[in-house]
């Protein structure tokens, strides 16, 4: 593991500097997670060159990314860019930056995109979807020549479920109780789980995804050992429409800590 | 393979008929497709018995088996049966009919299904979903101890796909276009296919199913070979919901047919 050296973070009061007032904190200062999350989606933003058709992610992190983007088409410091955004959300936050938008249909092939994770293991298998927008996401970053993943190093886990966050499944509402079931059934081969449908409303409805669809939340007791055979039999339920486990589609995965930021590559060493 | 005797079933003039008006036709008719699948459909329902929870297919096969079930119910020759529909549709039927209902999430296991089939192959793998309820129709039938299939003897093909009909996929609405192009792809490796949206609206647009999805259908230009394993690679593709491949489930299959019925069962030879 090497600490790559990055103009965004302040390591010390020498270190150069590249973002705008307010004037550089003393080094002692402690960052927030937001503000690790913006300095790994800038740095992820060095990836983008002009004429790239980019997927947009979705969430806190990806969120300072398209900002980023914004920023610079409008300072002519990019051009001819095309976003192809993950959510309605990204979608409106892109619009009103005055970035060009288009889809997967006109363009099925995607350079570049940047998206955040609720999770990444040693492998750079990733969990995401907690903010809702697991398909779309893996559509347009399984789409994507590049695929480079931006977090803060909260998200660093030694396994899929190790944050005993949630392990998100999109299935469809008719009988999801009965799916729910089938999913404790099929878990119970991989060390079990506990599995909950998401609820988003005001009034304690269920979250409906931009597909119109359910999430069930899984939280998972143990490490599941072969993800593509937990894969495998999870997408096999017919209920299922897509889980959030997004295995060996990651190219590089930069982690923004305390200590500097981090760059991981796909053919690099996994610890 | 061999032919059973079938007293529905009108092969010579001196044949018990156990059908009501009007009376048997001479032994040289030839019995009509719709005939042929009514057949099938009341020799499935012997299967039926009080007190079973019953999955209700759908299709015009099924819906012979719904109507009969009905009639045996307001006869007071079947008592205490609760029916799960596959679709909208076989509700209304099945409502109309007086048929009580209920859905998987009060009833996670059903005892019998019984339900039509695009095709049937030799080891019964079948396609289904060319009337639109193939995600539901999965659920409910896989959710069944017994499920028997009810087809006339055109269904039957040596091998998915040989009836040059369709292979029907549900996708999610989002960039359908994107997802037939990487249905198209997969299938490359098992002797291609051309891929189409089915439409249904009466201004050309596109079929849309029970849980607001489209459907694509594959006209399969080979025997696929591997079937699991076209199955997996398909629900793999994140923009797929279900396809219509409903491999290893039916435990009976019932083909009425020009020389009488036959009954195949899974553990029974395959040919």
């Amino acid at each position: 593991m090497a600490l790559a050296y990055d103009p965004l973070f302040i390591t010390s009061d020498k270190s150069p500097i590249d973002i705008a007032s307010p004037p550089p904190p003393p080094s002692s200062m402690i960052l927030t997670q937001d503000e690790l999350k913006r300095i790994a989606a800038y740095k992820a933003v060095d990836f983008v060159k002009s004429g790239m058709v980019l997927g947009l992610g979705t969430g806190s992190t990806a969120r300072h990314a398209v900002d980023r983007i914004g920023e610079l088409l409008r300072q002519g410091k990019l051009e001819n860019i095309v976003g192809i955004p993950t959510s309605e959300k990204t979608e409106e936050q892109a619009l009103s930056l005055g970035i060009p938008l288009s889809d997967l249909d006109a363009h099925p092939v995607v350079d570049l995109s940047i998206d955040g994770a609720d999770e990444v293991d040693p492998y750079l298998n990733l969990v995401k979807g907690r903010g809702g927008s697991l398909l779309r996401e893996k559509m347009i970053e399984g789409a994507s020549k590049e695929f480079v993943v931006i977090v803060d190093e909260s998200k660093m886990v030694r396994h899929i479920g190790g944050s005993r966050m949630a392990l998100p499944v999109e299935i469809v509402p008719f009988c999801w109780r009965f799916t729910a079931g089938k999913l404790r059934e099929v878990m119970e081969g991989y060390g079990g789980c506990e599995a909950k449908l998401r609820l988003g409303g005001e009034k304690g409805e269920a979250f409906v995804t931009d597909n119109g669809n359910y999430i069930v939340d899984m939280y998972l007791e143990k490490d599941m050992g072969d993800l593509r055979s937990v894969s495998d039999e999870i997408l096999r339920l017919p209920g299922v429409v897509e889980h959030g486990m997004f295995l060996d589609m990651a190219s590089t995965v930069i982690i923004a800590g305390e200590l500097g930021v981090r760059i991981k590559n796909k053919h690099s060493s996994c610890c």
